[in-house]
């Protein structure tokens, strides 16, 4: 800015890019450039960079340039088939390290498969199939080293709830399971929807706040669930909300069994122990992932033992052997509860997408390689579509089963093809052997699982860091546990737009001033150095000049004037002259923006002020030129700087001899 | 900008204001200015101030300050009752502007009254019971002085379609006459409402777009019922939409009369002739206040002359004489109707809100002075609210008789107080007058009245300036004109919030150059005297950074730094080291958004890569500041200028001897 070469130059017209030059008597003496449009688009161009900026910013066709028909043909077959990529130089210390985090995984996801099941009020043998055609689909599709795939807590509760809303699982259950595998099937569509229309963005409108605060909702409600199992109670609520499931709790006291209780507490302490070691310690994650089927292995027995003293302590009983049946006739297309299904499609498969996703960046930016956003959801949502099939229910990327799956040193998607071969074997062989598995035992390890999702220490930071966020959140906890879970995650996301919403409407606007010594204009109630220059009144608009905003700050503009007058007349000051406009932050401008612009230019002339715009940004200025706003605002109307504008026309000034 | 003080300066911490010196061996000799922490505010502080932003931008208690009881009570009644700021200094020139200018739109109002109360399917003589008791009430409360206050077209449209399509006004009149006054209550209710909760800016989010293609939607929509008295049509369809309207027209063409079409013909040419010039030549704006009036009196002739040859024309026929008459019994609190009086109320009050705002904003900027938009909410809601229990429906202040009234010189609202005087002269003694007067006369003044509201030349200017805006526009015209009144406005301010979030979403982030021989970075791809300075890739980013484009952001940045990294590769130029994000148009940020400058920060720094921030605007730097960001980024991470983060960086780069 302003450095001091010796010439005076014209502000050029807008079209031109180039400084024009032009020599003035005046005393102060300064370079001034010209504010340029920038270079002409039609509406189709622009269109178009548009619609690629929002549906394709990774550019996916970019590595398919400049390359031979053959190379495209690869190119092609391994963006749609990631296994291609990395399948050709698979070796076999690879393969050793998948074989052992599949086999760890696996011995997570078999208890989790069962329990998570129950949540969702299905035959817990859903959850075994689940957790065998997914993860084989997802090995050939999907682009994460590192996802475990199966079924999850939330969607798992949240398909739960919203089904049993409307078709109780116990009396009719063949109904409830054409449901389930309805909305598993309309979730997949969902996704893959979302992932080849690229509306991947979509996603993104679940923010960090709503998620904390939804994710700690649902642990709590799916913990409350648990209190099922965990007393022993036979007669409980089907409702979600915190209200009637506790009032369900102490009405049923007399259901209580100790028995069940004792076993609950032990194997709960047992495994929040192992959790907290490998917490600690993260080399010794294999403690807390063995400790689910352990604790499994250990309370089957046991209940084996004394099953003939006591009958106190119920247990799954009979589960089918075999793989999984197709399901294919049992999707529902139409009748009474299609709606039903759709929306609990559209809701977990939007949350699985949420956490899967979420899982598999966590990881590969741990790992600095890149997971496609766009393909995770075709493969996830190809994946959930198969299993609708064949007897399962919603699946994605599970966060603690990853996490173990890291841990153990997984290196590619061979890991999931581990575990699915590991649960086939289960679900062949070893079935009989879950008979006498206590359903206690389920509900510890869901609460194991699920206590970990309540992110404390993430809502304290959102206190401290910004208290809008923490309030989202907390609409989002209570929500979810007093309202009903898609209710909650509908009004966190509402409040996270009002507050977008809420920042165009009344932007910031504030005063510069100038650094002495330096041609820097900075907030005078930010920079104390900071100073006023007689007859200037320098604002900045932080944001977007829109209709929301428009009639908002051109208000705000005249208070500040007004304000200012109201300062110079108390201080004796210099008459004020000019408004400068800081333009750097108002990155868009509406038709509505325009007009307030012109409609504050008359208004500020009546009072005899000068308005004069600095530095708008590209399409601003466009905007400002199609609407002949530049040329109403005349040659010293628009700078590319604020000390550029303050020099030119102060030296104007001074040479038509005013003070 | 680093103005060649031959100093260096060390980045001095975020807690403090002024810059810290230190001398260094280097050879590029700059002044580094620290970047300030806004003053420290406490939550509440914030809120507090946030609180005052939104709902009191305009200070209202600003005026009471520094002022004796006396004067504040005064002062108070003053701004409760503008009439007490006006009344005091008010003489007979005043007096003598506003008695011409009220005869003259009372010649315009009351015909306009009869015409628009069949509008909204209501008796005739509730237009001018309308024009009777609301005038007086706004002179009393309102602060615009030229707005002229009654029934208008496109509140009266409104609210005829929405109730008509659940009760027949022909049918079931009296509970039709019930649920006008009633949502007339709640559009009062809801306006004063916005006003005391100081809701305003809500009314902001109909921008222009919006607003031109509604009104031209509506006003198609009315001219085309306006077909049903044009051509003497009897049985005409109750429905609004443009296909039911022009079958109905077109099946019953053995309805048409030619007489009625005859005579329609001829005012309607008249009408539109007086309007041409009357828009040509503003100082003969009588000849088309008095046009409608002079048609009325002339038409009304006409048939009493005519009346033994021909029934071909229909007339209104008998209207009660006398003053309005309570209608508080009438108001209708419970019941299976009440949701629909509501939603009626809460649009039709909203819609008249939004003309009345604009029309008063309008003239008084002409006129310079200032409406208050929370007052005026509350005036036009009181008024209301009192027409409702005065057999009044809603009214606000009408565009073409506010206009009237500006040119005939109207200089208070006491214009409104004669105007009313005029009606309570028709009412009390010249009702009969009206036997005769032709339906068809009534058709041609709605006619004459809502073609000028087509505003083409706006929706063009909306097409060149803002293809976006144009867009809305459409969607609220076609909306209105094919789905419904109250559809089509939700469609447009939809599409105007979905632009605001698609801005957030996918912000333009652009790359910047310098531009030699001076400290200014701008758009390399603007300004192509801008360079590149080896070494930096300097990137703008417009827009705040929020959890809808957090992660967009991040791998819209790291895009940018691998094509740079591609482009410099091919031309062997010297190694990316840094990239600078200049922040100045970051204008939030929030947890999301900072976790993504933070993964950024580690990625960019796994390539060996430098991030640094320069100018974060207050807000954002208080919360780098506090997630401890700012300690991430280091010493020299941080700057206020491009300018002196790049020659500060370059002298370090030269002290440790990099190239």
């Amino acid at each position: 800015m302003g450095h001091g070469t010796n010439r005076v130059e014209d502000m050029s017209s807008p079209n031109n890019g180039t400084a024009a030059t032009a020599t003035a008597g005046g005393e102060t003496i300064v370079e001034i450039h010209s504010v340029c449009l920038p270079p002409k688009k039609t509406a189709f161009q622009k269109l178009k960079k548009r619609v690629a900026d929002v549906f394709f910013p990774d550019d996916p066709l970019q590595r398919f340039r400049n390359q031979t028909w053959r190379n495209r043909v690869i190119l092609g077959l391994q963006s749609l088939f990631p296994i291609f990529t990395w399948g050709s130089h698979y070796d076999l210390k690879l393969f050793r390290s998948d074989v052992v985090s599949g086999l760890t995984i696996a011995s997570l996801a078999i208890p989790q498969g069962i329990s998570y099941a129950k949540l969702a009020n299905l035959p817990p043998i859903v959850g075994l199939y689940s957790s065998f055609v997914p993860p084989l689909i997802y090995a050939v599709l999907g682009s994460s080293k590192h996802l475990a795939v199966g079924p999850v807590s939330i969607a798992s509760l949240v398909m739960g709830s919203m089904l049993s809303e409307s078709v109780s699982p116990t009396q009719d259950p063949i109904l409830y399971l054409q449901l389930a595998f309805t909305s598993t099937f309309f979730a997949g569509l969902f996704q893959a929807s979302l992932g080849l229309l690229r509306l991947g963005f979509l996603i993104d409108f679940l923010s960090k706040a709503t998620l904390v605060g939804f994710t700690a909702g649902a642990a709590v409600i799916v913990s409350l669930q648990q209190l099922k199992g965990l007393l022993g109670i036979v007669h409980f609520t089907g409702k979600m909300q915190f209200i009637p499931v506790m009032s369900s709790v102490f009405n049923h006291r007399s259901e209580w069994s100790w028995e069940t209780i004792v076993m609950g507490m032990c194997f709960l302490s047992i495994l929040l122990t192992t959790r907290h070691i490998s917490m600690r310690k993260p080399k010794l994650f294999w403690i807390s992932a063995a400790a689910p089927l352990a604790s499994v292995i250990i309370s089957t027995l046991l209940v084996y033992l004394i099953r003939s003293k006591t009958q106190a302590i119920s247990y799954i009983g009979h589960l089918p052997k075999g793989l999984n049946p197709p399901s294919s006739n049992m999707l529902y297309f139409s009748g009474a509860h299609l709606a039903l299904a759709i929306k609990t499609g559209i809701i977990t498969g939007i949350l699985s997408l949420t956490e899967g996703i979420a899982v598999g960046r966590t990881f590969a930016s741990l790992k600095n390689y890149q997971v496609n956003g766009n393909k995770e959801m075709m493969a996830i949502g190809f994946m959930n579509m198969a299993g609708s099939c064949t007897s399962c229910y919603v699946t994605t990327g599970s966060f603690s089963r990853s996490a173990v799956n890291y841990n153990a040193g997984a290196k590619t998607a061979v890991s999931n093809i581990v575990m699915a071969s590991a649960v086939l074997v289960t679900l062949l062989f070893l079935m009989p052997l879950f008979y006498y598995t206590p359903n206690v035992i389920l509900a510890v390890i869901i609460l194991t699982a699920v206590i970990g999702l309540i992110d404390y220490q993430a809502a304290y930071k959102l206190w401290k860091v910004d208290k809008f966020d923490f309030f989202t959140c907390m609409c989002s906890f209570f929500g979810v546990l007093f309202v009903s879970v898609p209710l909650g995650l509908a009004i966190a996301v509402g409040v996270s737009v009002i507050k977008i919403l809420l920042h165009v409407t009344r932007p910031n606007t504030s005063e510069f001033g100038n650094i002495p010594g330096t041609q820097i204009y900075q907030s005078l109630g930010r920079y104390r150095e900071a100073s006023r220059i007689p007859g200037f009144l320098v604002l900045a608009v932080e944001s977007p000049i829109y209709f929301a905003n428009s009639t908002y700050l051109q208000e705000r503009i005249l208070k500040w004037t007004r304000e200012e007058e109201t300062r110079i007349k108390e201080n004796n000051g210099t008459t004020l002259k000019c408004i400068i406009l800081d333009m750097t932050a108002v990155s868009a401008i509406d038709t509505s923006g325009l007009e307030a612009v012109f409609e504050l230019r008359r208004r500020l002339e009546k009072q005899s002020l000068q308005l004069v715009l600095v530095n708008p940004v590209g399409t601003v200025m466009e905007k400002l030129h199609k609407s002949k706003i530049i040329d109403a605002l005349g040659l010293s109307g628009l700078y590319l700087t604020v000390g550029e504008a303050v020099a030119d026309l102060s030296s104007t000034w001074k040479a038509n001899g005013q003070p």
